[in-house]
């Protein structure tokens, strides 16, 4: 993996840079689509490429539970299990067995118990590695613990301590292994001097890059854009940066000001299934009652194949009709337009109008309907 | 609309020929998916496309009262309407009315309760016309009465009086429409001499191409096929032969060994939809365990996006994760195994090899699991 940083902006910390990883190339700042199960929902990814999507991301725990990774493995990786031409990061199935009801924490690992099967299982930062490398993702995460928002300070402080021993524990297993790479994770809730602490000891240990997590569980906007400003600067520069789970355009424009590269977040798609589609003047649902007759694309300035092809109130009509064609055509929408984003913020990165972009599309998306 | 009989086989009656309606052209014998509300199930219009179909079937009643057929003509017509560049044929409406539970038919037409909306409507043979006329589809169809298996004799036989009449009704409607082309509808159950009385006054009023309606309504494949051979050879040679409704791929081997030209059918994506995919050593349930660890493609003589791409456990696994890629992909396979056996049967028919053929995939077609 190289990461060359191309153009950084004079008045903010927003960057562009290019993330090459074999033959493939990522340009950053990136917005990464979720493929939880190995599948985008109601998407193929044929049709991620031509949106535009250079990097996917997957979820550890979710494969390790189904189907296993021994059969991602067999299949010659993630990549090619689900068929996709491009670079693939995965999760360390953290975020997702902390929000489990049932677990027990321990300095070992997390023991939960799977809902489906009944099954427990124990995960440990080395099973993490493990798993990840059977995945055969390009970019694997270690296990860390997700601090729920709120959180108590002197738990937050101890919490930290594990995320690093974790930390630790999960570089010595790759230490032979060049196929993958391995970032790193800051926890730290909402505390300035936890970030900065868990920053510092987790850059010692040293990662191909380093990820911001516990964030985007329900702290609001303002106390995300607060915890991603203090944090970034104690980021080393020359590798990427990733704001792990966001999220709403505004969000992305808040962190990319604070000079980070990589997002990833289930909303375009989640959007998708709840009639929503993103536009540059709001979101709208178009299962309401205004879409009915109306003859404009979902969005006139967007180049996919939903606004290419068809009006509002085909799509009204759709998914009047309870046809899935109505979720698949906006889930294509919204993933286009979340690349679109991104493009143009690169683009303004680069022309060193990046303040200026923000505030004119935050203004303009303000008005949902 | 032009019809040109390419070839008829030696043997049986069956043929090819090529429907040209504008500058779209269609191949026969044909098979059409079914796009219900002007949309294909959990499949885009480009990936139909991409499988060969050349012409699709929309059903007039469900357009006419969903989004109903005032927007769909102010939308430029059907095919603009869902983005299909490839012929439209619509039927009439009488299949999914005759369907319903609280009907009443006259001589004047078929009242009936919509259940979503509670709203009354009386469809008459000239009120189907002008939906259909609105809808701008490029064949269409006349109301006619659809004779449910078993059926009375006498019954059947004062039916297809009115069925005449109505047909009457519609082609004088007709008339001065040069634009869609009005196929006649024979009916009669499964009575020799009112399929035959049927077929001569049907074709006695004159119509673009003729259809064998009230079938594969529970009769059976042996008495499905009994129907269409004592039918067919009442029907002109010089135009297309239309059997609605039709079918599994044992029926179409069947109906095109007595000359007929053109099927419908949603059972390629209705089995899509309960996880069956067609081979051509019978079907297969994906979600069954034994593909769990199955490398193969879902046909390995396919070419479709999803035999390309991905392995029957790759697809068991989106199954078992309720992913509705899985769904898709197994769409895309199931229309395109249609479209491949038509492309066979075409090819043989060419060749004066039908039978033959039609005895090697009906054999090992068989083997379902």
């Amino acid at each position: 993996m190289k990461f060359k940083v191309i153009h950084e902006e004079t008045r903010t910390k927003a960057r562009i840079g290019l993330l090459t990883i074999g033959k493939h190339t990522v340009d950053t700042p990136t917005f990464m689509p979720v493929a939880t199960h190995a599948a985008l929902k109601a998407m193929t990814m044929d049709q991620l490429k031509d949106i535009g999507a250079q990097i996917v991301l997957s979820n550890t725990y979710h494969l390790h539970l189904q189907p296993g990774e021994a059969l991602v493995k067999k299949s010659g990786g993630l990549s090619r299990f689900m068929n996709w031409r491009g670079v693939t990061l995965t999760d360390s199935g953290g975020f997702q067995v902390f929000s489990l009801p049932n677990k027990v924490i321990t300095d070992e690992g997390v023991e939960f118990k799977d809902e489906k099967s009944g099954k427990k299982t124990l995960l440990t930062p080395e099973k993490v590695i493990e798993i990840q490398n059977d995945i055969g993702s390009d970019i694997i995460m270690p296990l860390d613990e997700c601090l729920p928002y709120p959180c108590d300070y002197e738990y937050a402080k101890s919490s930290i301590q594990r995320t690093i021993a974790w930390a630790k524990r999960c570089k010595k297993l790759m230490y032979e292994n060049r196929k993958q790479n391995l970032f790193g994770i800051v926890q730290g809730s909402t505390f300035p001097d936890l970030r900065e602490k868990c920053a510092k000891s987790i850059v010692g240990i040293g990662f191909s890059g380093y990820a911001i997590g516990g964030v985007s569980v329900g702290e609001g906007p303002e106390l995300l854009r607060e915890v991603v400003s203090y944090t970034a600067p104690h980021l080393p520069n020359f590798v990427p940066r990733y704001v792990m789970g966001v999220g709403m355009p505004e969000d992305i424009f808040n962190c990319v000001e604070f000079g980070i590269d990589m997002f990833d977040c289930v909303i375009p798609s989640r959007y998708a299934r709840s009639a929503t589609a993103f536009t540059f003047k709001g979101k709208i649902r178009l299962s309401n009652r205004p879409y009915r007759l109306d003859m404009y694309p979902i969005e006139p300035n967007c180049d996919c194949y939903a606004c290419k092809n068809y009006t509002r109130a085909y799509i009204h009509h759709l998914l009047k009709s309870n046809e899935i064609l109505g979720t698949m055509l906006l889930t294509i929408h919204n993933q286009r337009f979340y690349q679109m984003i991104m493009e143009k913020i690169r683009h303004y990165i680069k022309i060193n109008k990046f303040e200026a972009y923000k505030k004119q599309f935050l203004g303009e998306f303000a008005n949902n309907d």
